[in-house]
């Protein structure tokens, strides 16, 4: 797709849509919204318009269709694939004023709320009723929910409640041509026609832009409990991630940690009371959690219990609301204090859970092949592995041939061992050149038909996932 | 789209592809597989295949799509909207002897199967290692589990385990040009591209051939509690539903049955022991299950102080397995029962499941209005209620002009409601003159242009669900 075609006298075409305070195109606004948490690209959008309705968005959309003017759609800009960078110009829609929650519908036991509520608001307002929301990304304090459901996020109780799919009933969307529709209906089961629900969510704002979302509820659990486990083998840490649900275990939480991610993070964060032995080479972060304090406590026993096959040192049991903040702290902080320890590149790689002893074995050997420093941490429990990659100098994933060669390699053995390139953070644009990895000519094939359907004139998100 | 063209020169092709014992063109078989269970609705195809590889498939579907040939594709043919009726003559493709189940992935916790294989027999090869795969329909005991996947299908355990689509890890699928690929890959979180998986869970065959399914499954859940609960109005029954969720608490099956749904079934197995009040118009079958038979108890008795608030009657708690297997006999039993009974029109509604008392009270009223009488049960606790529906004559209801005002009436209640046409038997053949009710012109477009791209040519199970 060539370079956008914006002139000045779009400006005003769109102030009459949305407003003389809601287009913007100086340099300060422009800069801001070029970049998202992705390394540290940064491409300038040579627009920036906040609407408030999804007839505003239907508006705008039908100019820039007409005109085939690039549209990148963006929630709170903490991707880390790169889905809201617009690498083409044109026109970035930002979702930030349509943050309302519509209607917490309590006797269904559900939510309806705009894209752009900040997911934790969104899990406080509902937790309010006695409700819980589970998906939550690490970002959750920053990130919009259109953004989780653009992206299909997880967040680390995915193991025991799903991902946001899981979650999504309804979705008002705006088509790249304009027109408003609903994909479903507000209901717990539905085989009315083919899911265009399912297809919306995860396809990173290329089929269309989400203006409402709807989302199933359920009760809060009252109680849960956390530990902190120290192994001194990597692999022997991993490996207990399968013996536990093996065992007919199915914790709300189970996150691995390398014993670098541990250390740098409980340092960014200044210190904690968390003990951290000499002979640790990783951590698991388990919790339980449900209605009954007692059958959580035998729970955590047993696993405890199964954790002792595994070279399993002292475990650190939360003993307050306090202890278990503190461990979910410095688990969420990982990401943002490998990151400024100069680990910039993250991969968010996926395999049957089995073989995550494998893939970290793999990827320990790949960093010393191709001259990269991995460290491991993540959603062990899904499979979900985070690989924060440090290498000499400053490097840009898109660019850089050694890195490019390594992630390739990264990727291949991923999907040897039945994985895939991305569980929740999305394909993007820095993760587009590995797709061929894990997909064929008739999947690109596929995929590129159905954007057409939806987007004909190819104006929404372009270049994301995959060349259109 | 024209009648098929099949001549007895193909005969000789499709023999060569699967062997000779494997086409059909005598009457018998062609009669055996020109209906479903859907009313009494019968379409004769040309042809019957048995193919047992999904390249024998590729290779049939390869000639057919050359040619135009129209394709069904069938499982066990306990279709309710005639998913699996070949209308259009042509070939019909059995996966009946495609029933193998491949792998119980111990260590991850998942099964690959092929598509013939009965879904209880699935169900208890995988509860032998001490796994649950939750999603059973009613005709779990001859189903296929292809079948389920084609149409998304439920049953009784989906208000606390979701339905299939929540299970559907990967596929493998045959496109109708002939191209074998898998949609995803065997991991719980795919951020990775489109969603093919789940747009072809039910896709009810329109869009490619399944032939490999990879299922997540669950430990096994340990106890179980199961009690019966008699109501004196239907719709204090069905408001107490909506009351035991917002009480915080999650069956694992919450089934609605009328009394006249009892009193028939209860005749049709022979007579049980179970009591029928005479004051009694609406049963609860309530079910908890868990890892913890004591907190099981707790929670059991807490549902049945929520109970009290809406004049329920003597609660029947079964005291022992022999006493469960009854009650689940009788509510498995209701479909078949009632339409013995007359009652031969199956709809298969789904709405908030608040607003399920204004269902039921609309649907007797749209019985006297247009002259039939409905008898209502099903998963209450999705908000999904079967309506079976009896009217003077044999009634076909295609073509009865009084059914379908009635059906369009009915229809047009549920989506008022905010509900829709089918929570979990699909559209098929039966419900598709009735999509316009819940779906808009820009809907069809988007299902047409996404089946046209996985199958240009229009010939799998063509006319099902929309005209293509």
């Amino acid at each position: 797709m060539e370079k956008s075609v914006l002139t000045s006298q779009h400006l005003p075409r769109f102030r009459a849509i949305v407003g003389e305070d809601y287009v913007f195109n100086d340099l300060e606004q422009r800069q801001h919204y070029s970049h998202d948490e992705t390394e540290d690209l940064s491409f300038l959008p040579d627009i920036v318009i906040k609407p408030r309705t999804a007839e505003e968005i239907s508006e705008i959309l039908k100019i820039c269709n007409a005109e085939k003017i690039p549209v990148t759609p963006r929630g709170a800009g903490t991707g880390l694939s790169g889905g809201a960078l617009p690498q083409l110009g044109g026109i970035v829609i930002s979702t930030e004023r349509m943050n309302s929650i519509l209607k917490i519908d309590e006797d269904n036991l559900q939510v309806i709320t705009e894209p752009g509520v900040i997911t934790e608001e969104l899990q406080r307002a509902v937790q309010a009723k006695g409700f819980f929301y589970p998906p939550d990304p690490n970002s959750r304090g920053s990130c919009f929910i259109g953004g989780n459901i653009a992206e299909n996020s997880g967040g680390p109780k995915a193991l025991k409640y799903g991902v946001v799919k899981d979650y999504v009933l309804n979705l008002e969307i705006v088509l790249p041509t304009g027109e408003i529709l609903w994909t479903g209906a507000n209901v717990l089961k539905n085989a009315t026609g083919y899911n265009l629900t399912q297809l919306i969510v995860g396809s990173e704002g290329t089929l269309a832009f989400i203006t409402k979302i709807v989302l199933k509820l359920i009760p809060y659990p009252q109680f849960n409990l956390l530990i902190l486990a120290p192994f001194r083998s990597l692999e022997k840490a991993s490996a207990a991630v399968g013996a536990i649900f093996k065992a007919g275990y199915t914790p709300s939480a189970l996150e691995l940690m390398e014993i670098d991610a541990l250390r740098i993070t409980d340092k960014h964060i200044g210190g904690s009371s968390v003990p951290i032995g000499d002979d640790t080479e990783a951590h698991l972060l388990i919790e339980v959690d449900g209605n009954h304090l007692e059958t959580l406590m035998a729970e955590m026993e047993a696993i405890n219990e199964v954790l002792t096959h595994f070279d399993c040192g002292e475990v650190y049991f939360a003993e307050d609301e306090q202890q278990k903040s503190t461990l979910w702290k410095i688990r969420r902080q990982v990401a943002e204090a490998v990151k400024q320890a100069g680990y910039t590149i993250e991969e968010d790689t996926v395999v049957p859970r089995a073989v995550l002893p494998a893939l970290i074995r793999g990827v320990k050997k790949l960093g010393t092949a191709y001259g990269f420093h991995p460290v491991c941490y993540g959603h062990a429990g899904d499979g979900n592995l985070h690989i924060r990659i440090k290498r000499k100098g400053t490097v840009n994933s898109l660019t850089d041939p050694g890195m490019i060669n390594g992630l390739r390699a990264l990727f291949g053995l991923v999907h040897e061992l039945g994985g895939t390139i991305s569980a929740e953070h999305g394909i993007g644009l820095v993760q587009k050149a590995y797709m061929d990895i894990v997909m064929n000519t008739k999947h690109f094939e596929l995929m590129r038909g159905i954007r057409k359907v939806f987007d004909p004139n190819n104006i929404l998100n372009s270049g994301k996932i995959f060349d259109s």
